[in-house]
């Protein structure tokens, strides 16, 4: 570990290791589908945060439920970790071996089971991506929304209850996951929720699910709303003196209940970044970037009314993209500020914040994080899906002066509890993973994280699944 | 018991006298506020339900999170069960005390605490209905559009997972609450979810209170969403010449994307309860009931595709009612139908059905139904939030003759085992109760209800929040 945990709460990195007889047991059941060499070990060990800690012990690629069942259940026997794997895009440390054990790799559950076009559902293994997804859907005239950047799996934005750009208008993976199949910690197979729209049917387990990060079964179904295509689509982009105008738009456009599909914002600093990696020529202040969708008349009227906002508060060069070819650059820029933010600091690495506040409290949070960014000395950059109160300030830090690392997280350590008082959330949609386990007791109170580890211990009471992530035991 | 439960799946009604030295313990610190007289017990011990069921022991009418948590407490220390009530508008049995004990009355706790206009959200004590809600916050130009009908409290709305005749367009108490305080069974107060619009800091505990049915905390504050008042909206009826040529523009509607805010079918005999009842003179044939929400053009937008959909299936005689007095006059009708039916054959009661499928499977659902309904010779009506694939059969039931309800009873078992085959839910709204129990095991199989009563056993481990209903133990 050469990275410290934020309130010295180390979850206990007690390596619990895998006897020969479960290991062998899974080479008779797998084959080669069970590697322990080393690069495949080391792929499976890291993820998006700064962590490093030992590789799993062996990576199993699975290719149906019962595959998981009988991992998890050989897992179960032998009490040792077993840790789901999507892509590996997660930002906080979730995919981590923290006690070693198995890394169970979902990519060749990559199908899509059923499409019901007209109930606007689809069920799909955990392994199929949001882009396959949304390229295998295509021609039914359906679009699922969430969109985090990453061309992550859907497993994994199940188990993070992520969301992202078309979260404000759309809802998140809290809203738009209808039913699971789930993989217990007994390695029994279990259904939670069923296609209908609602439900008052006992204890929302589709909900509990969603959001555990692994550490309450494995999802092997996921069944997910859909939204029509809209019949009209267009993206703005808009510029602003500060960044508190900026805020201020979005503030106002989501208090007016006007249905914008995206309202991201871009401080200078990444707009920089983005030009110089996409190069592109956008105006290097403030930015609004924005989606409407809806009919003709609806994204026609929507735009005007945010346009009138924009002006009240200094907007100026309203661009409209309305091709799908330039709403595309234009997103895929924006998706790309993360790396363009380290190409643009060769060698740096990124400490994000994910901070989420009431929308009435944005600007004020938002202000204050940029001047103690600006204090701080450090390179940075600001984007946020505004609309939904989330922001994401991004310190680049280089990996060989601690002592910057130190300093960003005494950034994010002072935003995370002004968010709190704000009575917002450490995380919008990243998750605790390792990294935010002590924010979680200061924003919940250590009764309430207390509650969910009564609901662990009841429900994985030898800790095999994804152990050490989200509170310690 | 006069009622049986269906596939006999009795919960334990073992009685669990309360000591002697607990009720002085009441009395002590409640005074008059706890009460033990026959007629407050009784009124107390009964809902909608036809269950009857010795009543609680004493009724304690609380006025703060406080005073919960201290009867908690003391229920926790001599093992009580203890039952929060609202205004007692629950259908499935969810009140009684079938194991004895005490009835925490919440309407004492019936103050706003925090109306966050700009945020859109609100926070409320358990005991503020929904209608005192609408009022209190009117000022704001924001409403909180759950409508159950009965004029609930949010704290049973919240128990229930309720929704009603808006969630087709604004979502269900799964969607609209956004954070809650809770008592546990350990007399604890704890918090869940912040004011932030969404998160993913560690489990759900939200949205396993929702719905929980009081068995896992007392509910005693509810942050919830707000929407702005419409800037316009209007309602239409529009007569059908067959219930399933009314389901069909239903789903269209929904298949489409139309942003509808109502979308009520009621049959024939419905519409000549409710003509009956609220002296009213609409058309006796298959009814959709219809609101839309939105600016005027928006409205004018929406309105103009339904009018088309429905002429495709022989829609006739589209009235609108677009002033807010019309309005109501309608929606007051369709809450009323419950007590139209009953009031239209005197001394039955009622024996309802809840079931929700995916959209696409809608008519083939409601048409078994009706055929099944009308086989039986029982008297019947539907109603139906058939936007959301939501509909209630009610029959009418003469208590005196219990072959009648054992009728409705098997007809409700045929429905709810079709709905499940057709990937649907035994309950869109009302909750398990006592009279679901069984329904709940068939839907979504024994292995996850196992894993409820894991959760239940692990946060209360003395089955004391109202114990017996959604599962026996």
């Amino acid at each position: 570990m050469n990275a410290p945990l934020n309130h010295a709460l180390l979850p206990l990195f007690e390596p619990r290791p895998m006897p020969a007889q479960m290991l062998s047991a899974l080479r008779e059941r797998f084959g080669p589908r069970c590697s322990t060499v080393a690069s495949v070990r080391d792929q499976h060990g890291r993820d998006e945060s700064p962590f490093e800690v030992p590789p799993p012990e062996a990576v199993v690629f699975v290719e149906s439920t019962a595959e998981v069942a009988a991992v998890v259940a050989l897992a179960a026997q032998h009490k040792v970790p077993v840790i789901p794997f999507g892509v590996g895009s997660s930002l906080e440390g979730h995919l981590l071996a923290v006690q070693g054990g198995v890394s169970i790799d979902t990519s060749g559950m990559n199908r899509i089971l059923q499409l019901n076009a007209e109930d606007l559902t689809v069920t799909v293994q955990p392994g199929v991506t949001r882009m396959q997804l949304n390229e295998e859907i295509r021609h039914s005239g359906l679009f699922f929304p969430i969109d985090p950047g990453a061309n992550a799996s859907l497993g994994g934005m199940t188990a993070t209850r992520a969301s992202g750009t078309n979260a404000v208008r759309y809802g998140t993976m809290r809203e738009l996951v209808l039913a699971l199949e789930v993989v217990t910690a007994q390695g029994e197979v279990i259904r939670t929720g069923t296609r209908a729209k609602k439900s008052s049917a006992g204890y929302d387990l589709t909900r509990l699910m969603v959001g555990s990060e692994g550490t309450l079964g494995v999802v092997t179904e996921i069944t997910l709303k859909l939204f029509p295509q809209p019949e009209s689509a267009s993206a703005a982009v808009v510029h602003f003196p500060s960044v508190d105008a900026a805020v201020k738009v979005a503030i106002q456009t989501i208090q007016m209940g006007v249905p914008i599909a995206r309202c991201e914002l871009l401080d200078s600093n990444a707009v920089r970044f983005v030009n110089r990696h996409d190069k592109l020529q956008l105006r290097e202040s403030p930015m609004l970037l924005m989606e409407f969708h809806g009919s003709p008349a609806g994204v026609a009227e929507q735009a005007q009314t945010v346009q009138d906002i924009a002006a009240e508060h200094g907007g100026e060069g309203f661009e409209w993209a309305t091709t799908p070819e330039d709403r595309s650059r234009l997103w895929a820029a924006r998706h790309r500020a993360y790396f363009a933010g380290m190409s643009a600091n060769p060698g740096c690495r990124t400490v994000t914040t994910d901070a989420c506040v009431p929308i009435s409290r944005l600007a004020e949070c938002i202000a204050q994080a940029v001047d103690q960014a600006d204090a701080s000395g450090l390179p940075y950059y600001i984007v946020g899906h505004v609309g939904d109160g989330n922001f994401h300030v991004a310190y680049l830090v280089d990996p060989l002066q601690p002592a910057q690392r130190e300093r960003a997280e005494a950034l994010n350590d002072a935003l995370v509890h002004h968010a709190i008082s704000l009575q917002g959330t450490c995380t919008g949609e990243h998750g605790i993973g390792l990294h935010k386990q002590g924010f979680l007791i200061d924003e919940t109170g250590q009764a309430a994280v207390e509650m969910m580890r009564t609901i662990k211990r009841a429900l994985d009471p030898h800790n095999i699944l994804n152990p050490g992530k989200i509170f310690a035991l």
